[in-house]
């Protein structure tokens, strides 16, 4: 196991963290009521609804802190719609399948990002920070991995599909991390980051693997 | 004041209620996720994201009471897809200030006539339903005026293209409305509800109004 590089170096400031990762939260409930809309299945479409609900509940407890920092949820998420808007439109999927695989490895890496740039937040906010983030993460996760691989399992041309596409949104989602990251005050030159991105690029074949897709 | 009439003599079996009213807020979350991604501003991405925590959140309380009465969400929720999609793409809107509006006036009035169904689901269920409806309702219409307001004020155009659609909406809400009632095994002739549907437009008029436009 790799030592587990930490990122608080490459915090950015409270507001701009903040307004990040509620803008994200919100844009991940934008591609999910669109996949909702086309959910092959009353069952599809619930546990779409049960992820959004999660997603949504982070966004709200990321307000509440932007609310405490005494900021404006509008002023601190604006500087962020362009590249965020611009990572919902590369990677919101094709089809209900394509927006799930996107809403597990692509917002499962970004939660990991924004968890370890956490480490350093003011320690006031630090925990409950994370805490809005990981908020019912695992369970999701195990629901979305079910139902993927429940439709992978019935459909090889999907399997395929999907291993395409989940290498074409690591790409996508690097750069919305990278873009976090270079928010910071420190020079985030790519030889220090290099372990970091290694590190966020194994959990995400671990992602795929426990999907039976190749990374 | 016209004396409130009750219609806990119409309210439809247990799953019946709580399948139609979990896909309703089902629905009205598609909706909001496509209004948020077409809002004219990050202030009104921001509202519509609130708005559409609270149907979520009023969606997973549904969730719960379904589980309680040892159902599955999806196979409750399956008969219902066919009227609710359909209202959905009716009342769905044009536009951000349209979808608002469909949520502000349509969702309004179908939570009325949930909350008097009610009447007559079982006596342990009724209150965490009427509670679970009316979770944040309050808060939500009021922004969503205050908001709709402002834009109204600004743009007279908007204000009578926003008095037609509330007038179309209603029709088409109204549609929904009875076929909740239609579920029950109570005879729902006109001449019954009639006073029961004076009152769910004299609320409609009353929103309406509360926007300054003409329903």
């Amino acid at each position: 196991m790799v030592s587990r590089v930490e990122l608080g170096d490459f915090t950015p400031d409270l507001d701009v963290y903040l307004g990040l990762a509620a803008y994200l939260q919100l844009a991940l409930f934008e591609s999910l009521g669109r996949a909702s809309s086309i959910a092959p299945s009353t069952r599809a479409k619930a546990l779409t609804g049960l992820v959004a609900t999660s997603t949504l509940e982070r966004h709200k407890a990321l307000l509440v802190e932007i609310e405490r920092a005494g900021k404006d949820a509008s002023d601190v998420m604006q500087p962020h719609t362009d590249v965020i808007d611009d990572f919902q439109h590369r990677t919101g999927g094709g089809d209900w399948h394509e927006t799930m695989l996107a809403t597990f490895v692509g917002a499962g890496l970004l939660n990991d990002v924004f968890s370890r740039l956490a480490a350093g937040l003011p320690a006031d906010y630090r925990e409950r920070v994370v805490a809005a983030l990981e908020w019912n993460a695992a369970t999701d996760e195990a629901e979305i991995v079910a139902e993927l691989s429940l439709a992978i399992g019935a459909d090889p041309k999907l399997a395929s599909r999907l291993a395409l596409w989940g290498r074409r949104l690591v790409g996508d989602t690097l750069l919305v991390a990278r873009a976090a990251i270079s928010a910071s005050h420190e020079s985030a030159d790519d030889e220090r980051l290099e372990p970091v991105f290694t590190e966020l690029i194994a959990a995400h074949t671990r992602r795929m693997d426990s999907l039976g897709l190749t990374a």
